[in-house]
């Protein structure tokens, strides 16, 4: 099969233009560095926004001739492109929206590879430097407004969902913009899009023109969730541990759409780290929330969370079925008291500097077999450390799923296998299942191959 | 039944809010010159805008407490408002959109009032003054912006319209959205907002913040239309004839999608004026397209134009159906002639000085009983002329099914009676009847009655 | 003598560009309505700004090929200019704040013909009509922001002082650009551009950037001082009397720096105002200040003040010698004053409603020579209506100084006689020569001769 | 001597306010880095503008109980204030202009220190190191503006300066600033301040509202040289040299007023450079101008260079007297053959990458009586060398004139003995003594004591 391909060469507008000679070389250098490897992979992703795949490795295959290249000009640097796919332009013009994408791409590899690696004012080896490192590339991404009123709702949720679920979703953001909240998801479709398209509705209305919807995403992922456009202020974190810091401390509050193992991970990931000691007063509102048709689905997830963590854990989200004015008023209340929390502390708005996120949950996890095999899961631990497990089997099962090299290693090695303690095996084993069932673990067209085996 | 209501008080932010002491006391004069009447009802059709109903005089029957006054402040006026449709507002707070709406009626009712009736810079009796009026009430709402490059879309349809039309009319507006070009409608529900919503979408991606959605209306249908929050720029014409000439005279192209009699009124406005002979070089790109469903529709409407006006009216229009993006691409390209011949002629872009408008279409029909029966509809004279009397016809028929006025005089009279040609009110007759079946006469909810009888 | 001249073509960015048929015609019509004559004078005088000559007649005999024309474009109007005197180019390229008076002053002409004269909505026969269209020309210039607070300062003074009073008024206007106020003159050289060019600095130093430097003319005067570039709002009201009320009923305070016969006009309507009854309570600041080197000259007008008008008059002003901060100060804690007065009387900010300006300041005084000499001045009627004509008288001095028909009037018949009682006569034969003396009636350059004669 | 000192706490605006916790802290430990000690004298040296010392000793020893210190807050971080000269501030609250020039302090400070001292990414033993290292300060600083066309004019020129040379440089500055010319100067009193402030004029009546008056300072200059709040982007450079590199990389053109050794110091700079045969063939406007009064100033200018670099760098200027508007225009020519060259090689409008810089002129220069007397000042080298190193002693003198640091050793150990050639050290000493003859070396006020000795 064929597919069309434009070549375009593009200036950007922000300030981001202006590289330095050794910058560029260092991002054309194919040798060694790698640099160019990653950006060119994150930049084929962003490009081929609106695909209905979610296939990381089916993607770099499919565009093979694709090129991106750096050029030097009197008013800065210019990328040219070529082999790019044609459902990023209209009528032979990239939408602006992809376009600034692609170059905020460009900001975060050169920033994260100049600055924050091999910048002994970074040790990523304790839990401080890590949150430093993701403090700077935020920072440097712009995304940090000292001047904004907390806003920002974290939307989390499936990439592939129901029609019903997802206009649910746009429901649940028009009303969450008519009220001047700003939405930041982990920018690919399905529930990361229709908040962000209902809100944009919400802010038109109330002539909100300086509406966020911010998207964060890495390498790993990006091509599988490719940024929808409206996203308008991109990061690329260099790995999903810090993607997943970067939500809950830049974030105000965390709405869970349904969804599939991603989801699940995100939500072990947040009820980990609410349930540390230290962050027991902590306000964060969490909601779950769907429409009526989702309403087993997230008795499923509670049972899960019940059986698992606990009802501490139970006792940190709400539940609200088909009700998306009650979801915004519930979200504005519990920013509210957000608010009120930091100010107190003089702790920052644009970040949330006083939750304590543990080493465990930063740690990059690499989900090779040999890891999948060994993780922890067994009640014989305390509760947050045992969603730190169950969170990196989640997350192993999302990159057998769509990662480019997760792909690769099932073809190769076969299944993962999980391994644990039976009261949590079972209720896994269930949850995934129905998962496949609900076709909530890839987007629809093929019939879906679980890349795992719960063994009990 | 009881309807929420809610008081309040707004401060506008344009530059309207300065009023001389005398435009206060006028509009607040509600004794003799009326003006406070047309300034009341305006309001609260703006106000009850999201509501189902498309029944001027049930809506101020319902809200029969709502009053709204001017407060003079030392920051310029305050409007201060009791028993608002709680529609309105979200949390208490008015929707930014409709609070700006509020202060648009406010300057246009004065503006006319104060600068255009009465003046005697302004002869309403001939084309020219009338011309003259109409761009002088758009150039006090802001409306023409000199520095634009013709881009503005009028988008005609039916408020009752199904909802494959809707989404049919959204996805050509998300295609017009992503080519830079802005939308005008006569601002009430259906094929008026749903190209305005797909614009959003489309302009966010292509981060056009300047996006324009205008709306024009006029006090005798802002009742059964009320602007959606989403209209940016709002213009109150004096009465219908005016706000068809805005339409063609701001407007660069025209889209129409299905509709009833208002649609045919429109329709019929525009073959009028591009049918006299000294429009007859002039480029005026207008389509008609829908989805599959309404394939149909269209048939209908082609064949009654070429029954009656005959196939020059035919080659003025294109039909696309089903084809959102071909639409857009087809409405680009027309607009570029459009520019090119302005340009040529050192023709304004944001007004069209050199269409020709016959007197015939200027003069405001009034549709009382008399007026309908003495319609002149027979083929014995220029089609340009039966098209200003078809015209007048199906804009009876809209006053009847949902102007306050129009109601009351069916009430009391009984049927419009219209007369004519057999050979015109035979087709006549089918399309009205197809309407009706079709509920795109009035929006669902009760059985619609006609208010007319077409007699052969 | 030669004078360089240069011909161009401009385009306006504002949204004055807009023009209808009807008014492009009426503008251009030479024929009878008189309007292209004071265009292209007013036009003229905008572009001879720099030039060290005052003499209205002599800059219309020196630029007699001077032409303006209105063209139609698509993007609106431009003006084709031929003959305009070259220091009003910079290599050729129009100074832009000169290009912004020339379309202020169209903007201006075209409204007050328009919209103000023959409308029956202003009665221009009654104060409030009076007010009422100096309302109406103020929105329309679009000078009256409510968003802001009261800061905007009146400096009135000469336009032919020295080196050191220019360089004082500087110092005020620096003093007051430091601390957020705006400066409001008659637009001219000397002590109506100095406090502009230091409140630049000041206002650069504190970042504002929005400092607003508004100057108002009228057609007679302009000519002799020509609006300084750097005021950034313009406004041309129709006569003398309308002018200075657009000065009190805008401006917050004032401040008096030397000057000769205008300034003394000035000084007398706005005592004549402040000395009505009704105005008793109206907190007005006024203050009078120079340089060391103008004690005496001050010392001069308290004196003939006190003479003529009496110490109440002398208890509205203070005069402040070599101080520009504590003018500043002063002015800052009157300004809150203002303030204070119109937020607990609900007055606009932006326009002073409440202020009693009686029709004897409003109506329009024609200087002829039959008019001053029938001039009351004499102590047998209330202060304010003394001071009413005293400013008559002044005003005629100023008009044979320095306008084209003054000048003209004065060339066919001689002096003016200025008779009256000998009680005000003698000291205000003693005012007028100190002028001469001091060099303050025009601009050095040549021998004053005066246009005058007291009689007493 | 009592100063008045005032106590503040101030926000910044830009997003330099947010701050990571450990930069915060590195900032505050004022055990250590030494990072404390060098904020708080360039923030003492940035609030005592417009005061009319220029000793950096005295300063300190002046405000000794003067504090400042980072507080973090919800909103990102305050400063907080002891002490602070009263002369920053209006009525109680610091100048605009001097606030934001505390928070480039501070963001310079923090960049050098976090990003590029210890930064293996920076080699700053090589001359490409330290370009990049500037490179980075100034994008960090946001100077680079890849949007705008070449414009940017360094005018240098002496902080002691007659009132006829400073009104001159104003009127030059003037005459740019209506051409659309930006200035950049080392941003302290005298030839630095005039040209800004007359360009803030010329800016004005051309409305061009972002004109830029970049201000270049290092830490061991700005006590002596305190930036003008006009300045509206200052940046920090870590020393002398990149300083010096900031200037010629960013700058399109240079001017020279009359100065004294700092003048000359910067003279020698700019012709060292063009001097490297390898930028025979670049474009670099450079002029030297001054009032009738400084005919002779300059002349004796010209003799040196001629005696001492030959005439080959005395065709690299061109000498204008007294005709401000000549200098703007032949500037204009002359950054428009930048522009030519720029764009046809591809490099940079905002920063000259092709000019090359010797190593000799970028290895900082510590003025030690050692290093002043072993200097190399003899003809027996290339010329450009030759000037690197005359470069060197002037750089040394201004030091002992006005740097703590300088100050202090010369107090310690007697006058720098300066050795050489005859056939140098004569124009050497003669030049020296005029500047003393000429009070250019210090601000008036007290008698000049030499700190050098020349020895022929």
């Amino acid at each position: 099969m064929e597919h069309d391909v434009v070549d375009t060469l593009i200036s950007p507008e922000g300030h981001l233009e202006v590289l330095s000679k050794a910058e560029v070389a260092k991002l054309l250098d194919t040798s060694q560095s790698g640099l160019y490897k990653i950006f060119r992979s994150c930049a084929l992703a962003v490009l081929n926004c609106g695909s209905s795949s979610d296939d990381g490795k089916e993607l770099l295959e499919r565009y093979k001739s694709f090129d991106i290249t750096i050029v030097q000009r009197e008013r800065g640097i210019k990328l040219e492109i070529k082999g790019a796919p044609a459902i990023a332009f209209v009528d032979g013009k990239m939408i602006k929206g992809i376009h600034e994408h692609l170059f905020a791409v460009l900001r975060d590899i050169i920033f994260v590879s100049n600055e924050v690696i091999g910048n002994p004012n970074f040790n990523l080896a304790t839990s401080e430097g890590i949150t430093d490192s993701v403090f700077h590339i935020l920072r440097n991404a712009n995304i940090m407004q000292p001047d904004l009123n907390p806003n920002l709702v974290v939307c989390w949720g499936g990439h592939s969902i129901s029609r019903i679920e997802y206009d649910y979703s746009k429901m649940v953001g028009y009303q969450m913009g008519l009220r001047d909240l700003d939405i930041c998801t982990g920018c690919g479709p399905g529930a990361m899009k229709g908040p962000m398209k209902g809100a944009t509705i919400g802010h038109a209305k109330q002539r909100l023109s300086g509406g966020r919807y911010l998207g964060i995403s890495e390498p790993g992922i990006i091509a599988a969730e490719s940024p929808n456009p409206i996203v308008n202020d991109l990061v690329i974190m260099p790995d999903i541990e810090k993607r997943l810091e970067a939500f809950v401390r830049t974030g105000h509050g965390i709405i869970v759409f349904p969804g599939g193992a991603g989801t699940a991970e995100e939500i072990l990931y947040i009820l980990g780290i609410l349930l540390h000691p230290e962050n027991a007063e902590m306000p964060f509102p969490l909601l779950f929330t769907g429409p009526e048709t989702s309403r087993e689905y997230f008795r499923q997830i509670n049972q899960f969370i019940g059986d698992t963590l606990g009802p501490e854990a139970q006792g940190r989200y709400k539940i609200i079925i088909d009700d998306p004015k009650a979801v915004a008023q519930e979200m504005v209340v519990g920013i509210r008291a957000v608010r009120e929390f930091r100010k107190s502390r003089s702790d920052a708005y644009y970040f949330n500097w006083l939750l304590r996120i543990d080493h465990e949950f930063q740690r990059p996890f690499k989900p090779t077999h040999e890891n999948m095999r060994n993780l922890s899961l067994h009640k014989d631990q305390e509760a947050h450390l045992l969603a730190a497990n169950l969170r990196r089997a989640f997350s192993g099962v999302v990159a057998g799923n769509v990662k480019d090299e997760g792909i690769r290693a099932i073809e190769k090695h076969g299944h993962f296998e999980i391994h644990g303690d039976p009261a949590i095996m079972g209720p896994m084993d269930k949850l995934l299942s129905s998962f496949v069932l609900q076709s909530r673990m890839k987007l629809p067209g093929k019939e879906y191959i679980p890349c795992y085996r719960v063994i009990q």
